[in-house]
């Protein structure tokens, strides 16, 4: 039973306060569970954690609607403080209709409300995208390697939602110490075809996986992924956003 | 170390042959590896199998391209002979530019070539998606049911690109045993928020998960998810299309 991975969800993880260092909180995690980090793990955290932990959070009651977040907000039935927020956090407005802001963050991601979110935070509050992920996932991968010593990847993810498909499903929003694109171009199939265009963005997919076990009510924001070999390298989430001249879907 | 979800790929899966019984061949998987199927099991097997026992394959030599598919070919160099399969496995094109042909199947998904693929057949032949995918999971799902005796669920998948990501992900494109969808309207977080439009695709997130196993070169076609606890139900793939009139990006 050799092909197998394993998603395992970590216990003991306190809710992050602002400053708090993530990777020490992982650590924490980890030996909770009863585990050591050992080479070509991969840590998946939910953004929520290290948005807390970043400060990335807003109490409503300190913000000051525009007059566009006014209009918006009375058109849709929305709070116009939390439209606001999401103004803020947008670069570009992809689609605003039927009660929905698809919005391109700064990152260059694009989901609804640029991410910003009223769930799992106290009442009056929202959560924003952490600022940098990609350094985010850098600095819980530093701490993580000070104290393991042992090669790892670490994944900071997002539930975004998609066009043409029901629901929504995790994505990486951050990255550090593994390719999130394995490039099959060149490569042959079991049958000695070149494999032409696939590019398999396995740091999604090891999001989604992870939140088969994360959830979204229960209190496990970090999965350790065990038995998959990724690609070790300097990859990055921002890797996994198409750039414009390629995106048939602007 | 309660919160684990296993994700084994199944040994000695041997090549489909038009006719066969897929729901056997994972049977001979299944204990191949030494497995038992086990309550809440998830099946996740990739749609190339199943066509190939469904007799989806098409040989190029034997089709005869439209004017319409000529003139795309030309454009975009590539084979007619393929480029008229994919229209003829289309009810819509969304989107023909840059040499990409994205388009809707009769089954509503959305993706490029309709699913028409040249990679793990013998060359010269393309693969088609299975006609009813739904049922072609029902199909298995009984068979094991019989064999087996124990409740499980069964998804049937296949890889799409996405806009505004790079990289293609494994999505579910049948399902039979269960809800795809996990509806978390009306349930309260952690802090006793409610949670408001968050709609789950966790049959897609099994998909993606069981692609880390499978991989795209490996002969490793099927794997047996364990340990999470899906929702019972009547639940389809068809489920996760977006209706028309809902989608912001038709």
């Amino acid at each position: 039973m050799s092909n197998e991975v394993r998603l395992i969800g970590l216990s003991g993880i306190p809710e992050a306060e602002p400053g708090d260092d993530v990777g020490a909180l992982i650590a924490q995690g980890i030996e909770h569970t009863g585990l050591r980090l050992e080479p070509h793990d991969v840590i998946v955290v939910t953004h929520k954690l290290v948005s807390k932990a970043e400060g990335r959070l807003v109490d409503l009651a300190s913000v000051t609607p525009s007059p566009f977040a006014e209009t918006i907000a009375r058109r849709y039935g929305k709070d116009p403080r939390h439209v606001e927020v999401v103004l803020q956090e947008s670069v570009r407005i992809v689609r605003m209709d039927r009660g929905v802001l698809i919005c391109e963050t700064r990152h260059g991601f694009i989901c609804a409300n640029a991410g910003v979110d009223a769930s799992n935070v106290p009442p009056g509050w929202v959560s924003l995208l952490p600022l940098d992920p990609d350094a985010s996932a850098a600095r819980i991968r530093a701490t993580l390697l000070a104290r393991y010593g042992v090669e790892h990847a670490v994944i900071i993810t997002d539930s975004f939602g998609r066009p043409w498909r029901n629901g929504i499903v995790n994505v990486a929003i951050g990255v550090a110490g593994m390719l999130p694109l394995i490039d099959y171009r060149g490569q042959a199939d079991t049958f000695g075809n070149e494999l032409r265009v696939t590019m398999m963005a396995v740091a999604d997919e090891l999001a989604a996986a992870a939140e088969l076990v994360t959830g979204k009510t229960r209190r496990c924001p970090v999965v350790l992924v065990r038995g998959y070999t990724y690609l070790r390298g300097e990859g990055y989430a921002r890797d996994l956003v198409m750039p414009a001249e390629r995106d048939l879907f602007r």
